[in-house]
């Protein structure tokens, strides 16, 4: 893992978390697919965000991503507050439910991509509205590799939309139950076929507590989730997997995509071990580093 | 994969099951874990099987079983009808709900070892209720590795005759579902550590899709699923697993549990392919053998 560093446009929520689980109640917490997912990725990649946040959202925030070299240029501060989040783990965090969603500033995001930040050679389309994520795509010139997260949510409501955002993506990532859905198929080989029709070459379908699979033509790559023996939030875990993924690959001279799940893998798994960002925001490249040697370890035969 | 191979003895039911699913009614198919396991070992080792059926168990079973080198000296035959068990999967194949079951002649099954199979160096306790695994292992002479599965309804119903197998055997195979609700933990390690307390040097937990984990002292490896496009039916994979599983260990001279547990994935990947026992019964070694590589092929990074 040397050599220049890419740089990696992120595009995505800033929020405020409230989470309730078996550990307590985290009120207020920093949050959003952004967050994560530039956090995961800072000590790899040169890290462009772009996301918005009210006027509420404290300076050391923003100090702490750029003591990560998280440019936040394309940072926009709007008059309001904050998106915020509220809700509730099951006790085996298996599930959660939503007690309020307050958009705030979010409900008028219309991504805009500093001059500075277009020529990006890698895209991180986080899990916005898909006409928002095409928006984006609208404004970046050329760029190495897009990738794109999405949620049920949008199947349901803005489908035409991410069918063309799809047609315009290198690589989906997507959680499996929402992979499912998408492309109406259970079994992986059959989801990954419909995904891959609608135009991503590379799909990696998110399974939580069970790892991820990558599916690029007929290579397949089955990566395990890290066993731990407890979890304190699985929350932005999805978002660290795409970061480090991203980073991975933004590092100069790095093209192997299944190194490059792995690294997710890592930074996922370093995520859920604190609540919130705690563990991102300390997170070194040695760490990330050993754990992957820890899963080369766990998968050997 | 060369060499003598060593005797393994399975016990455990051999039954009729009466199955539907997404591809129709089966009625009355070969079934039970003994009838499984044995069939995805009978390539690997030299099996010797232990069950019970009624007058109504047809020859042509018998002969299959003698045709895959199977010695069915133990398959005590008795007046009554063979165990039939009647149940539906959903149509995503992750539930079933039982129709009927009808214990028939197993309602009365105490295994008898043959005197010939006393001296069994591997020894697979199918999952039946643990104070006959406890009667298997009193006939038993000196088993190298003895390995027993067991299920909620034994957790439920005879926990401290469970608890005595647990101390007196090898390994415990067991789905995660029931691991989780035997060690009262969710997150793999802490399952682990609880369930290697009551006994078991070695605990292999069973995510059937999602593949299996081993743990062994500080050595945790992780095993993917097989990815398919599609699942014929379910049925017997965890016993084909542990048959694969074992058979693997009882070709003399191997005694590496991580390819074992990937030839025991290999063995219910085959299995999930077909109905019933319909993709074992052909299965060679080196369907097998080929399988493994395409594991390598699936995990390596």
């Amino acid at each position: 893992m040397k050599g220049a560093m890419s740089s990696l446009l992120v595009v995505g929520s800033v929020a405020f978390d409230t989470i309730h689980n078996h550990l307590g109640s985290h009120t207020r917490i920093l949050g959003g697919s952004a967050t994560y997912a530039s956090l995961a990725a800072s000590q790899l990649a040169s890290v462009r965000l772009v996301g918005i946040v009210g006027k509420d959202f404290p300076k050391k925030a923003v100090d702490m991503f750029r003591g990560r070299g998280i440019d936040t240029t394309g940072l926009e501060v709007a008059n309001g507050d904050t998106f915020h989040w509220e809700g509730r783990y099951s006790d085996d965090l298996t599930s959660r439910t939503t007690i309020q969603t307050d958009l705030n500033v979010f409900a008028d995001f219309e991504p805009k991509i500093p001059e500075s930040f277009r020529d990006s050679e890698f895209v991180m389309l986080g899990n916005i509205a898909p006409e928002l994520q095409l928006h984006v795509l609208d404004q970046v010139r050329s760029p190495r590799l897009v990738i794109a997260d999405t949620m049920n949510l949008w199947i349901d409501t803005a489908l035409g939309a991410l069918k063309e955002l799809l047609s315009r993506i290198d690589m989906l990532v997507i959680n499996e139950e929402e992979a499912r859905q998408l492309s109406g198929f259970h079994h992986p080989l059959a989801v990954a076929e419909a995904l891959r029709a609608l135009g991503p070459e590379t799909v990696i379908v998110k399974r939580g507590e069970y790892g991820a699979l990558l599916f690029l033509d007929e290579d397949i790559f089955c990566a395990p989730a890290y066993p731990l023996k407890t979890v304190a939030d699985p929350t932005g875990a999805g978002d660290s997997f795409a970061g480090g993924f991203l980073g991975y690959l933004a590092q100069a001279g790095h093209d192997d995509l299944r190194q490059a799940v792995i690294c997710g893998s890592a930074a996922a798994s370093f995520c859920v071990q604190d609540v919130g960002i705690g563990a991102l925001e300390n997170l070194s490249r040695e760490d990330i580093e050993q754990r992957i040697r820890e899963f080369r370890q766990l998968t050997t035969f």
